[in-house]
């Protein structure tokens, strides 16, 4: 009877092996199978999004894209940047993130020629490097992701026109020197001279950024021409200058305000009327798409990789994330963001 | 002792349970987070792409793109395309795609203004759309992935102005009345008069995207300007007969062509020496980025959903797949693709 009872043990302990081993080997295979089929990395990659003016507002939707792509393709992230508006530190950060040899950098640029040195730097080391919302054209940086900023003033001149029924006059505040806001300015006048000539742009004045140099650029704009209709700011703050001279001069929406980006001074300013229109960039999208740009360079899922051929470019050269317009109608959504 | 063995075989038998379910719940727990993880669909998604001129080794490399984005998402594919360069037939062939409720549709339209509707109704019926090569900018069709040919043109200048050492006398073989081929034109010319001070235009000829009619405008011109150094031809059969004109009027290499795409022709006359460069388009992203992004609508993977705002536009507006120069050097990376 003793010896039944020891078969019995045994035959039951060898059931159960069985049954761990069977389940153990089915439940590997069937992980493998999905890491093969799925686009996913591992959460020991480190991507990292460096930019300017660290912590500002304006990232934050960028940041949310780059997370929301690390959750979906399961990687990690890290997020660094010069906490001033500042070239040589955004280098002293850029080279610190080098030396830790991260799976790939989004960077947007300061300055375009001064930074260039140092991304080669990161592209020499084998580092994929992206570039978004402010780029750096002559470095090895393989694409930019970011506004097109002629098609963005396309549409600041097509709002504008819808707001002015086709006809009236129109002063633009603008930074002369600075490239996308030259880029801004061209697709606004060009637009109304080609579609629109019932409108006339009668005035470009510097704002230098600066709410108060703005609100005197507008109402200098105001003294001289009456009968003005609307103005376009091709920047937020400047924006808010032009929105408290024609509050103050003319009273709010007299004269049609249509500003850029979304910060939240903006934003109180379209639910309260004073300014029409602004400008939506598509931060997100820039955070999302340097992510799995990043991941596509380090997992080699490139055109250079599949079709076996060095001289084809990895990666699109450039994507224009794209504006959209807000209104009081749609400000909701954009709160909180 | 009877009493004993049943015990111990009830143990016995609650302890192979237990691990029995340790294992399968932990294996399908597995399953689950890798599905979450990473980015895959499922067979049964099925996406399709729209062509015209169906089978021409031009969209290749497009299927090629597709196919690989297919692969690494898992998601099932299909190719569909008109046989002519006939829109009507675009038109039947997108309309027997639509009754099929695929997953998403990427199309490059023939003709913009006649294919709009039939893609405003494949978007409206909420199937994901997406042009690429080739666009339909007033169709509700969410974003659009080829070549900027401005800058295509912006290439072929520099390329140009390196062949002749920045001096000297070019011709342009194109077509007038398409907009692409507009754009090239003017991206080359800009570019030419801007940075190239030493290289004169001194003539633009309707090739009419024939290979006789290209090679008698180039013969015209080489009789009418005997000192010409190059033609640009901004199409590749274009190109194919300015340098059939140019071999017998001159023999090889005399006069500098830059021409366009990457047909078994034309590698050959650069392999020869005839076509001195070539612009390749990014044809194989064109295809894996289109795909990427109908999966990315499919699965609500977009900026609209993301930041549960209706607002912003879920895609970026428009990709730059970007071109790269063809010369004898690199010209075998290009065989067989």
């Amino acid at each position: 009877m003793k010896k039944l009872i020891v078969a019995y043990i045994f035959l039951l302990g060898l059931f159960a092996l069985y049954l761990f081993y069977y389940h153990f080997n089915s439940s590997s295979e069937t992980a493998l199978e999905q890491v093969q089929e799925g686009i996913r990395g591992d959460m020991n990659e480190k991507y990292v999004m460096v930019t300017f003016q660290a912590g500002h507002d304006y990232w934050k939707r960028a940041l949310k894209g780059f997370e929301d792509a690390a959750d979906a393709l399961n990687v990690s992230i890290e997020y660094r940047g010069a906490a001033q508006y500042d070239v040589n530190e955004q280098i002293t950060v850029l080279e610190q993130v080098i030396a830790k040899k991260p799976d790939g950098i989004a960077i947007s640029a300061i300055d375009p020629d001064k930074i260039t040195t140092t991304i080669n730097k990161a592209v020499d080391a084998g580092i994929p490097v992206v570039l978004f919302d402010s780029g750096a054209p002559s470095s090895k940086a393989q694409t930019f992701i970011g506004t097109n900023n002629y098609n963005a003033g396309v549409m600041g001149a097509e709002e504008m026109a819808a707001l002015l029924n086709n006809k009236g006059k129109v002063g633009i505040v603008t930074l002369p020197n600075q490239l996308n806001h030259q880029e801004r300015l061209k697709g606004f006048q060009e637009t109304i001279e080609k579609d629109y000539p019932g409108i006339e742009v009668v005035e470009v004045k510097d704002g230098k950024g600066s709410e108060p140099v703005s609100r005197k650029a507008a109402n200098e704009m105001l003294a001289q021409y009456p009968d003005l209709n609307g103005i376009f700011a091709t920047e937020a703050i400047g924006g808010i200058g032009v929105g408290s001279a024609v509050s103050s001069a003319k009273g709010k929406n007299k004269v049609k305000i249509v500003s850029f980006d979304t910060d939240k001074q903006t934003l109180d300013l379209i639910k309260d009327g004073t300014i029409s229109a602004t400008l939506a960039q598509g931060t997100w999208k820039m955070g999302y798409w340097s992510l799995q740009f990043l991941f596509h360079l380090n997992h080699k899922l490139t055109a250079d990789s599949k079709l076996g051929n060095i001289s084809a470019p990895p990666l699109p050269a450039n994507v224009d994330t794209g504006v959209s317009v807000i209104t009081k109608e749609n400000v909701g959504d954009f709160y909180g963001q």
